[in-house]
């Protein structure tokens, strides 16, 4: 699934359609990066049928004549010479293909047939297309400028951040992160993305040697199981993606798929799909830059904790704030720490986690060292907070670079906030360093808490797992959809281990009667109709039954209301079942298929919890066995089965058994489930099981 | 109440006291930045026994030689010497004294002593007092610096947002914030707060002309009500205060008590207080920063709508998701607007809200100037978000230029996001032109939020309404505490025309079966003993009693188990009361005394609603029928009183009218309530009303 990318980011050779040194022409512009700004040592051959030299390098006519196979071609001739550009190429064997040219799918539908056709090229002949209608390939940490834009020479701090958008402007926002110190070794782009697209970089980077995380600006994900493939690639190579979600409000998503056409996607299930596949979801820009520095400087084992370094006790406080109100822990520091920090710092400074060591160590710098070093090298510290609430000129500047010093000597994890609107020489002393110095706390606390979860996350990730979607024949369509009576339902869920009430179809009302003595009361009496999905509503339900009586004439007064409002519909006849025992708790599960990510399971406790409160959760399928637990635990309802108020635990075993087997069921081709509700099941205390009391169930058709 | 601070401020002389021109002295630092960097033209004398001269300027030996009686001393003599010389100060008529010194309650309990001397000083003379330990003061707007910080001279962009803080430090960071474009009028920050503190100097602001948003960082309130007059009295000027509290988790609070003494408070009550006041509360520096930035240039209606010019598809996906989850509305172009807009730009620009010109518009920047107005006066448009995501030199410094051009033209309020980590000239011309750039797309839709609901909040105000903690006896202890029973409580109650079942207390059994067929069952037959606080946990409770004879063996059943249990506690009988009727909803409400605010209502639906999701909502007292609606409609659980999936709505009025004859009952200084809880409390539909079915009530010994 994967592609090789090794030499379209660094290839050997080079072949540029459209060479050009008109001033300011894209041609121009991308030549200029290649040749001045770039370390590009391999053959570069430039073609253009009207130019004999180009930046005083021959030119030939046409790609024909390239005496060689370049590893890469980069096109900047108009939109309709592109294709025919594309096709020389392929026969040459050029490998890829950067299409800088513009006016495609993003203008008009000839745009769309033309990227449509080159789609088919790539597949035809193997090589890959970047492109068209981006912005082209940044290789920092090979000093490699396959772009035409101006910035290419001023952006090139290199680092372990690779970095994959689909906009070019977003990227460039997080590429001039570089002015805040991270380094970015990779930028992909490929704007239109006809061929190579997000998922492709994303897969490349989780190989690359170079680059330790994966940041990504992300509109929209047109194929599923592609995206899915790399995020899982990258998990087992334990490389975090840190992602930016974009079109997660309605109008967000209009924005979205005007500007990419891209699939954006129910938000609530991408980020339930980016969750599972642990991908690090950030809420903007900012925090994106904020993570990955964070990751570009260690991976966390999942229990590290904070100790705040301040010098004033308003930054303490606010710091501690932000770490308490974000999950995090603040570090003891050992009882060694204190007797160093007491001998070293004034009566008036306050020992203890949050340090506050007064403004007065300003006049005192000499002594910032040994006591910045004192809480950083902590035994219970993993992260040193370090708030610089304000610029004071050189006096910073001395704060930071002894925060370099301690940082450089011990490598120690120390954290410079830089509150304060104005970047002095102490804030360009930190970037130079290649320290990212968070612009808040807020920000500061946030990024270490994703940070340190993602520790967690990786030990308890399932290295094998890949989900259902991954399986082409479970995502197309499964022919027309059929809804299935809650018998029918309920007898296919039995047959995968779900737990079901006893319970027996009943044709005439003697036979229910009779059903009472077979089964136990109190019974339920059910109209069974495929036609109707509300059987409350028409008053096709009646509860509580216990006498044979009671049993016969809910059936005849069942029958004659269902025929009355539905007078045309093929009924079945009544269900009689078994009711569950009082003082259960009552949850759903249900799967459907999302047209991007495939199946996904959404679990919770039924009615009011989930209308009022959106307490779900969601995981692509196969759920496995841990991750049953995890769904069920991860909702605040959790509680509520755990035994709140002097109530026993729930039998959360057993509702950890039907997901399962819900998700086996589904999983199932055979079984061609388009779509299943069961809701409400019964949850019992401890012992007592799980029982699906209803269920709707639309199946497709086999193929 | 309030001081008059116009002198403190603005005052016409000045005695300086410890004046030197020892070199980085803080009393030369301060006189450099009196002298030669205010525009301070009254007179100045100085005061040094050791000197004749200071700056060329005489210097007297003593306070009793001024030959006048100036408005402010500055003191900045050792600690020992202050209260001498705050002494002579008094004795001499001076309205205002700024301490600088430290060396007080933040180091041991002698100075905590002498802190103690000087606010007995303030009290008695009427000499108003600022400091110790504290920075000074800063009048940007008069050019008057009466503060030893060397950053005076630079930070002295005038403006209309008034600053104050408790520690200097994070005062700091938002004075540079100035480099963002913030203007500064006045910023007072009084570090220990011996006499004048936070609300002295929000009470000033909030009359003073040059003055229209109170930013303030709050690390803790000692005097509630006197903060809260200060709050009402903005409120009634119209004038945000804007506050960011420090200390909200617990260690974050443990910091700042260390740090300014200061109580705390719980993070909950102090958020519900601030709510109430109208204050809006912001989670960091940078969002006090933003929002104040918002009020600077206009107060909300709180019905304005957003455009968003963006010339990127990211961009404006971003935005227009940002715009959607802070839950604001995007603007409806006019079809004018669009007409003009298209003719404007080229076909390949999104034409709609949010607006996407595409990059291309820098090629034809003068394009910027109609597009960007058409955009800002479009009739639904009040406030355009202009997201601008790269720093991209001189083609982004047009981009401002049109910005400032199309705002100071027509008065609009645009607000530009600089989401890149490159500031360049772009941003620096913004900055000139007091137009303050946000610094990410989440953050301008947070203080966008924050700003429209505020204009939603004055319309609502109750302008006549104050807090009962205004009122000193209420908030006094009020002796030992004493818990009444049920029976006890509920007559209390009743009195207050709180609805309470029919019930009779019965200290027989042949009184409780008569009490049935008085009151009508079916019936609730209750212990009633000051002493069992957990009434059910014994057995004491029986429900659903409908017969004479249930009635009579629930009595002589509960009286044995309470006595088995609490053999020597005294009980007053059994309560039989009316049950309510089924189908009704729970809910809570009860009123406790913070420390600092007084007595808060706290609003509920019981049990799970509340332990798991903290869905209450919180009030001062007293509890007006317009705040009884608000708080009952702003739980998330309101809904379930609306009446979810096809249930009827609850009788909500009732509800209402409780909550405030339950703040009546409370206020009322004769019933000395310390505590009260009222759970559960019966709601049943529209029509049934409300009952109050248990109440637990603590009364302290009235005066």
């Amino acid at each position: 699934m994967s592609a090789d990318l090794t030499r379209l980011v660094d290839p050997r050779s080079i072949v540029f359609i459209g060479a050009s040194d008109r001033q300011d022409s894209i041609a121009q512009r991308a030549l200029e990066n290649l040749i001045a700004h770039s370390a590009f040592d391999g053959e570069l051959y430039l073609v253009n049928p009207n130019r004999t030299e180009v930046f005083g390098r021959p030119c030939l006519a046409d790609i024909s004549e390239v005496p060689d196979t370049p590893d890469l071609a980069i096109i900047t001739t108009p939109a309709e010479t592109v294709l025919p550009s594309l096709k020389a190429c392929a026969a040459l064997g050029v490998r890829f293909a950067i299409v800088f040219t513009a006016g495609f799918s993003e203008v008009n539908e000839a745009g769309q047939k033309n990227e449509a056709d080159m789609k088919a090229l790539a597949d035809g002949t193997g090589m890959r297309i970047y492109g068209p209608n981006c912005p082209g390939l940044t290789n920092v940490n090979k000093r490699l400028g396959f772009t035409f834009s101006p910035a290419f020479k001023t952006d090139l701090r290199p680092g372990s951040t690779g970095l994959v958008t689909q906009g070019g402007a977003l990227g460039r926002t997080i590429m001039q992160s570089m002015d805040r110190g991270l380094g970015i070794g990779l930028w992909c782009t490929a704007g239109n993305e006809v061929d190579l697209d997000t998922s492709d970089f994303i897969d490349h980077m989780a190989e690359a040697p170079s680059i330790d995380v994966i940041a990504v600006v992300l509109e929209g994900v047109r194929d599923g199981p592609k995206f899915i493939a790399a995020a899982r690639h990258a998990a087992r190579r334990a490389k975090p993606i840190v992602a930016l979600k974009i079109g997660k409000s309605a109008s967000g998503m209009a924005a979205t798929q005007s500007h990419t056409a891209a699939i954006s996607g129910s938000a609530e299930v991408n980020a339930a799909v980016l969750q599972q596949l642990g991908v690090i979801e950030v809420d903007d820009l900012d925090e994106l830059v904020d993570v990955a520095s964070l990751f570009a400087l260690r991976r966390p084992r999942g229990d590290e904790k904070i100790g705040i370094f301040s010098m004033s006790g308003g930054s303490a406080a606010l710091a501690a704030d932000m770490i308490g109100l974000a999950g995090l822990d603040l570090a003891q520091f050992s009882l060694q720490t204190i007797a160093t920090l007491r001998e070293l710092l004034p009566p008036f400074a306050a020992i203890a986690n949050p340090l506050d060591t007064s403004g007065n160590i300003l006049a005192t710098p000499h002594l910032l060292y040994p006591a910045l070093k004192a809480v950083a090298e902590d035994p219970d510290v993993s992260i040193t907070l370090f708030p610089i609430p304000l610029d004071y000129g050189k006096f910073i500047e001395i704060v930071c670079d002894e925060i370099i010093r301690v940082r450089t000597e011990t490598g120690a994890m120390i954290i410079p906030v830089w509150m304060s609107d104005r970047t002095g020489s102490g804030y360009a002393n930190l970037v130079a360093a290649d320290v990212v110095p968070i612009r808040s706390l807020r920000n500061a606390a946030k990024a270490i808490k994703r940070w340190r979860d993602f520790g967690q996350r990786l030990e308890r990730d399932e290295p094998n797992w890949s989900p259902m979607a991954l399986q082409a024949e479970n995502i197309a369509p499964l022919g027309p959809a059929v809804t299935i009576t809650e018998v029918e339902a309920k007898a296919k869920l039995a047959a995968y281990g779900l737990p079901v009430p006893a319970g027996r179809l009943c044709r005439d009302a003697s036979a229910a009667a009779a059903a009472l003595s077979e089964i136990g009361g109190p019974v339920v009496a059910k109209i069974v109709c495929a036609a109707i999905t509300h059987k409350s509503d028409i008053g096709g339900v009646k509860l509580g039954l216990v006498s044979p009586d009671q049993v016969s004439t809910a059936w005849t007064d069942i029958v004659a209301r269902a025929q009355s409002h539905f007078p045309d519909a093929p009924f079945d006849g009544v269900l009689i079942e078994h009711m569950a025992p009082s003082g259960g708790i009552e949850a759903f599960a249900g799967v459907h298929r999302d047209p991007v990510f495939g199946p996904i399971m959404t679990f919770g406790l039924g009615g009011v919890y989930v209308e009022l409160f959106r307490d779900v959760s969601r995981r692509m399928l196969p759920v496995t066995a841990v991750q049953a637990s995890a769904m069920i635990r991860e909702t605040r309802c959790f509680e509520l089965l755990q035994g709140i108020r002097g109530q026993g635990a729930s039998d959360i075993a057993a509702l950890e058994a039907l997901l399962v087997a819900l998700s086996d069921f589904f999983s199932d081709p055979a079984q061609a489930v388009l779509d299943i509700e069961i809701n409400p099941i019964w949850v019992g205390k401890r012992g007592q099981g799980v029982l699906a009391l209803d269920a709707v169930l639309t199946l497709g058709s086999v193929r």
